[in-house]
């Protein structure tokens, strides 16, 4: 039974996917449950079905329910409730229009798939230099010429608190937030916070590669457990004795997985059991397009097990060098004990700047046109691919971020596939370096993003793989 | 014999200086060679008095010559002339005015003898909006979109190069410059680099705990070298299994010595004969009052044994968080091959300003004007202290930087001081926190800094030390 109010603030959409989730979550809905179909609820509930049809297939893809092809939907094992909290809604999309798209030269390639620099035109260039003359005018500029807080300013971090608790449901205080200068940095904090401990780390195979790079700085030793179809082996990660594991759950690097929520639970039972630590590197969950955002790990736990981290790098520019973490309350005293004789690492200006980017709501509005923007060009290309590439490729962890895998079913090699796109000037990207046991890597796999190129662009670099690929001998 | 040019763009003072450490280095002036007497070398070149005496007086603390009270000054051991390269001219002062001072609230004290955070009425705020919004507009803005340089911006280093080239005599070209977000990530590159290595540091005791800090959190071992009149102790130093040292030569911190030339060609012997590098610290270099700045022990590395770090925080803004080293070139493949992976930790924008900033001169300009407001305050800090406290205290490391310790010649305890200050509102350091064996700490000291009060509030401060110390029984 699902009521409804009309003309509520919370979106029909919203009202209908809480209180199923909810049923999931109490048990109300057992395993195995066929959910009435979209058409009878929609009937019932006198709304449309595609607004039932989203709250289904946001259910679907964070793991509460699955779909079997001409049958429906159907209620999943999602193990221990004791652990889930409330999830704040997600955010909403508005239809805002994005500024047209420019390019950047680069002799070698005409068309750049890459997944890692933003497209400039995105950038609020004019609103920056307002909010740039308005910080050194403030009251609290004086602070540039200090040693400022080694967390980062309070300002700043109670408008992330703000932030990840609305869009990504993770419930924290601003003393629990650390601005870093980047994902490295902040994954540095955390191998210093751990340095006294087994210095062994479970991290994704394939996974982000510039974060080996730092646990291995570190000394840590890593053990890199296979991805699959619902995100890291939880069998295997059973079996290492770490207790520390970084994982990015809501879209996997690079595969695009999504941990489902019964996985999730598991993985929490696992860190509770183990008095383990779970990074959850959440880079790029504001863009998810044909569903809501899927809510964070962390709004799963209620035992202080994880270490959120989010960024600014995505969703507006990773030039600003600026990420952040969220530590458990109970690590804390061990944070201020380790870390009493350091300094800030990001600059006070720049902190200014965007915290009143946030308190004014720009950057909520930011991340709507962004992520609309990118939706777009994300569509464009799937579209592309399969009118020009047909059946012979698959399409791996599409419908969210900014890149996806693209699996050659004749068993073309990236090597030659890169080669071959490089010599019609475009560019797309192996899959190798985010393997830590090269042999492992299936080579019939590439790499590709959309973040640099313009929808016409998009159409254009795909016809020119085409030729690259399946039109010359 | 000396030939001076009258009328040359070099100063007379210059000119002097340079040739008598020519003919010392030459070895044309011997080891125990008394120098003219300044009168008599005024007289025969037919300068002013002061004039030879200034350049006497630089000498003298660059360790080329040694003063004799009553006797005059004497040619100095400085053993192997090979080491030395030409020194670039040090920086001309000008007379500009420095804004009046305002000073920052504080509950618990209403005068603080700092020596870390700035007085924000030296900022160049105005001009800053102005180079914010010129960065923004420039074509070069599309990089804040991206992952840029993990060296930093070529522009800037290209600025750097040029400011140390001039000022410290550093020759280094644009490759070998590294930014980082402050001395503490520099220092970790650091350490990252040589993580390969022994792990074992000397660094100097007492010494910067904020260095120690890093080494330890790199799993260093910390190896403690006590610092004499003339800098660490060499013959202790030899006596260690260390590769790697990390001293403050021209401002050693906090106890304010110089190493003296004939040391640092000792150290560089020391470096090359055991393959070791010796990470110079510079930290405030820019400010000597009443010599010239004295030239960075790099200058005088012909060997490729020295990494040299600078910082904007003590003479533009700590706030910033900015620093940089100078990596020898034969370290540079060794550098890109370890940080292959790494990303940038400086936002772009802050990277373009401070490019601009420097491009256009306004950087040199700052310089003069703030060590000319800092030495102001700084004698009128020594003064006060002659005149108020007397024969009761020695002032130690005094004529540079934004610090100097204060000896209390009767023997009471920094314990003690602190707290009497503190019940007038006043502020001073203890300088246990810079000693690594804490009982090797001589108690009857304290830090004592200058860069956070007017000269107006230093009299006051100092007025009030003399009641909290010596007024009350």
């Amino acid at each position: 039974m699902i009521d409804i109010t009309m003309g509520s603030n919370v979106s029909l959409y919203q009202q209908i996917y809480e209180q199923l989730k909810n049923k999931i979550i109490s048990g109300e809905l057992e395993e195995g449950t066929r959910l009435t179909s979209t058409r009878a609820l929609a009937k019932n509930l006198c709304v449309a079905r595609n607004t039932v049809e989203s709250s289904y297939a946001q259910l679907c893809v964070e793991g509460y329910v699955s779909s079997k092809p001409g049958s429906g939907y159907y209620v999943m094992n999602v193990a221990d409730d004791s652990l889930f909290t409330d999830l704040a809604p997600p955010m909403e999309k508005s239809s805002e229009k994005v500024r047209a798209v420019a390019r950047v030269e680069s002799a070698e390639y005409t068309h750049d798939f890459q997944f890692y620099n933003l497209e400039h035109a995105s950038f609020p260039f004019a609103l920056w230099r307002r909010l740039s003359a308005e910080a050194l005018a403030s009251f609290d500029a004086r602070k540039i010429c200090f040693y400022n807080d080694k967390q980062g300013e309070p300002d700043l971090r109670a408008e992330i608190t703000k932030y990840v608790r609305d869009s990504r449901g993770v419930r924290c205080t601003p003393d629990q937030v650390v601005l870093c200068c980047g994902t490295q940095h902040a994954l540095d904090v955390i191998c210093t916070l751990f340095h006294d401990g087994n210095r062994k780390v479970a991290v994704e195979e394939p996974g982000y590669d510039g974060a080996k790079i730092i646990f291995k700085k570190n000394d840590f030793e890593i053990l890199s457990i296979p991805v699959g179809p619902e995100g890291i082996d939880l069998d295997e990660l059973e079996r290492t004795s770490t207790q520390l594991t970084y994982i990015t759950p809501s879209h996997q690097f690079p595969t695009g997985v999504v941990m489902p929520i019964h996985k999730r639970v598991q993985l929490l039972q696992w860190a509770t059991k183990r008095d383990g630590i779970i990074i959850e590197d959440d880079y790029d969950s504001e863009f998810r397009y044909h569903t809501r955002p899927i809510p964070s790990l962390h709004s799963t736990d209620t035992n202080g097990r994880v270490i959120y981290k989010g960024t600014f790098s995505k969703s507006l520019s990773p030039g600003l060098r600026m990420s952040y973490i969220i530590l458990p309350e109970w690590l804390l005293p061990k944070y201020h004990t380790i870390f009493a004789g350091y300094n800030a690492t990001i600059s006070w200006f720049q902190q200014k700047i965007i915290s009143l980017y946030m308190e004014r709501g720009h950057w909520e509005r930011h991340i709507r046109k962004v992520c609309l923007h990118n939706k777009k060009k994300h569509d464009t290309l799937i579209k592309a691919i399969h009118e020009q590439l047909g059946d012979r490729v698959r399409i791996h962890g599409n419908n969210a971020g900014l890149h996806f895998l693209l699996e050659f079913v004749q068993g073309e090699k990236q090597e030659w596939l890169i080669e071959k796109a490089r010599e019609h000037k475009v560019r797309v990207y192996p899959t190798l370096p985010y393997w830590h046991r090269k042999e492992r890597c299936r080579e019939n796999f590439i790499l590709m993003g959309f973040s640099m190129l313009s929808e016409k662009e998009i159409v254009e670099g795909i016809a020119l793989l085409k030729k690259a690929w399946f039109e010359q001998q």
